[in-house]
């Protein structure tokens, strides 16, 4: 008997998505995982009155309604507070990343969408100047933040895969699909090593294995 | 001898300042509060090397360095916890709508930009769809979080005012601004109990006290 559910969009398709899971998996919050077809562009009818602001990751857990990723983040980090770097300025700057990457790099998001089923392709037409800077931004911050709390481990804050992780995951999904080129090697590494992750194993795996009639032509035909 | 400072842009314009500026006095951290006036449409070239994002608000204290309002609201709770509800299915909705508020509602934050000079008067035209579709779902959050939530107090969840209420603290100056209709009575009353409190008062003098040239065109010339 579950605690709850997480209701999350198409796995291929939904960046908000993987956060979530990640973030209740990372937690290991006892919930069903309910995953509704998206219909692309707001278009999903069943979202619009499934959760208060009509959009997924939603989280029903122990009579708690919990919505949007970042909320999610600070839901699941009070279960496993390692979620969160333990020194109180390591801790600071995770969330100071983890807001930037939530209301920002719209350049990267609107012109790279994560679709799993692309396999390391770049854009046929070059990428336009704001893609090029929330690049450049985000390599900045993985570079910044391996070199000066990563020396534990592979990832953003050393040996634990946290939230400021689980926030940029979706951006590594689309960075490798894209082939985007120019990042530093310490950037490149920590790619690798978020795609290794059990977790990202186990969501690309399951995405590979959604129904063929879930794929969206506006994802796919993408040149 | 302060522990570090908040950085701030116009606060007549400034609506992520406003948040920020309220999180840290509601948490009483003892910093020095340095206003740059902003040149608009993100022009303000000091800004793009003061903070690591290259936004206001920043905030620097006690050694730790932290950007965006949602970071700052979560380092301010960290030293103050009221500023998040103390029951954990309260503080789970207290930051969902927070985190909502962060990456949405951009119609309401193109079409009335923050301007605490202009006082109660509509825009000339007739407010487009998504600017009434962004109204309605802040008036939807407003008025259930005061019915059930609110029992004890004029905010969001009760008696104090918290990192919710500053989070849409600056969508009350522009409703307020721009003499949106429409509204629920509750949310009517809780927008005078925010405009009242002694910090919104003392944000809306000292905006008021600005040097007239830090004005700008693009603002005030809105019809």
């Amino acid at each position: 008997m579950a605690d709850g559910r997480l209701v999350i969009g198409t796995q291929r398709y939904s960046s908000w998505s993987l956060r979530g899971w990640l973030m209740v998996k990372l937690a290991q919050l006892n919930v069903d995982i309910d995953v509704v077809p998206l219909a692309g562009g707001g278009r999903t009818t069943v979202l619009k009155t499934l959760s208060p602001n009509g959009c997924v990751p939603y989280l029903e857990h122990e009579g708690a309604v919990v919505w949007d990723s970042l909320s999610i983040a600070e839901y699941c980090a009070e279960h496993q507070p390692a979620l969160w770097p333990s020194e109180r300025c390591e801790r600071a700057i995770a969330r100071s990343i983890s807001a930037e990457m939530h209301s920002g790099f719209r350049g990267v998001r609107s012109a790279l969408p994560m679709n799993l089923g692309r396999d390391s392709r770049p854009l046929a037409e070059p990428l336009a100047e704001d893609v090029l800077k929330d690049i450049a931004r985000i390599d900045a911050i993985w570079t910044d933040a391996r070199a000066r709390y990563g020396a534990n481990g592979p990832y953003l804050f050393g040996a634990s895969f946290g939230n400021a992780d689980a926030m940029f995951a979706p951006i590594v999904c689309r960075f490798l699909s894209y082939d985007v080129t120019g990042l530093s090697d310490v950037s490149r590494a920590y790619m690798e090593a978020v795609r290794q992750h059990p977790l990202m194993r186990e969501w690309y795996k399951e995405a590979a294995d959604e129904p063929a009639e879930w794929q969206l032509d506006m994802y796919e035909s993408i040149p």
